[in-house]
């Protein structure tokens, strides 16, 4: 079991071979947002040793979510400087300010440039957004922040996913499960992914069915979780569309 | 946000109308079997404030998980001796471990006793069959694991979940979101539940389609998990359906 491998070095950039999957976690994440990818996404060193999953904070600390449970990260950013993919788990109101930490977006947006895949989950594509990943591109994102992701300059589109080149946006919290299933299905093929969906046994059956998406029905709903756009933008300028520097 | 409750006292059971749902946490555990459920009923203390969420473990040290991500229990077994429902995660190897461990064992049986509902995810099942709880019994476990429930005493059926009374045993891994929508359905009604799915936007979309149940392919990847029941149980006597005591 690759369970505790804190003795990873990291050290894909400068001298091994080894591939870092890096999930970035910073406070009051959604944690259903990393668990989903990272359970997938986990298997992958098992089948191709050559990867590596970590998951990068800016310290080492142990960081509240948005539920009750805490998370460690493995490693620092400092750690990872040049991860082969990452993934940007989101959250709610964490989240917009998470849009706003220059050194989270720094860390995206430099890894962004060399890694082989970007991933966002939920409103992990506002921080895409926010790092100036998005503009101009089609994107997924959680159903209740698609104008705060167009306000940062991208299309908002509902699907489970949206790939466009490197990057894959991916919609709200559990979207994450899919998006990475795909992803492993790139790093492994789809015969081994299949063998990922089968050890996660994912063969949903929603009790309620699928999700009635009618607009009346989003547009009640939408205030439990947030306020509206100028509103959360009063709060946080950086999300209306200029480069984040906080 | 309530992310970091740490000050919730736990009485439940001597003071207080808390309703506490605890999340059950032992090293080594999948950290998808636990998240997935605990995202889902986090949003249950929003809807009914009597009700709480907690992460309980035998100590408060963060725990590692069968993937890179370590998690922090909220509270000790000590601190919740009265819950009104507890979810029992899974794993691979450490959950049969787990299933040796007398004092989880003796935590949640005390705990099934009173509490209104018990519900285990993927091989969180062996942890309850080893307890004795699902003697004669059908429960549905992670496909791989299915002849490991069966020794300690129950019927395996393959679904997605299977609800006996007040215990509710998911399949593997994924599965718990489902199983936790039907629990907040009984919680808070199914309109809120159905709300809930919105907020975990849970639509999913398999991205190979629906998983291939063919025994034969079942039986060729089982190796890839675990040892014959045999080979398990002579390294673990407590799986051969005698009552667990390590």
């Amino acid at each position: 079991m690759p369970s505790t491998d804190e003795t990873s070095s990291g050290d894909h950039g400068t001298a091994g071979p080894v591939k870092q999957l890096a999930f970035v976690v910073y406070p009051g994440l959604t944690p259903l947002d990393i668990i989903g990818p990272l359970q997938v996404l986990s298997a992958v060193p098992r089948i191709d040793p050559s990867f590596e999953v970590v998951v990068a904070g800016e310290a080492l600390d142990v960081l509240p979510t948005d539920a009750v449970v805490k998370l460690a990260p493995s490693h620092t950013f400092d750690d990872v400087p040049d991860p082969f993919g990452i993934v940007v788990p989101g959250g709610e109101g964490p989240i917009l300010d998470a849009a706003g930490n220059r050194r989270l977006l720094d860390y995206v947006r430099a890894s962004a440039e060399t890694a082989e895949f970007v991933m966002s989950v939920c409103t992990g594509a506002i921080i895409l957004a926010a790092a100036g990943l998005l503009r101009g591109r089609n994107a997924t994102t959680h159903w209740a922040y698609a104008d705060l992701v167009e306000g940062l300059g991208a299309t908002y589109v509902r699907q489970r996913w949206v790939e466009e080149g490197k990057i894959l946006t991916t919609a709200g919290v559990s979207a994450g499960i899919d998006g990475a299933l795909h992803i492993a299905s790139r790093l492994v093929g789809v015969d081994m992914a299949r063998v990922i969906q089968l050890g996660i046994e994912y063969d949903p059956e929603p009790p309620f069915g699928p999700i009635d998406w009618a607009p009346d029905t989003l547009d009640a709903l939408r205030p439990l979780w947030r306020g509206t756009w100028e509103e959360e933008v009063a709060k946080r300028p950086y999300l209306d569309g200029r480069p984040a520097r906080s």
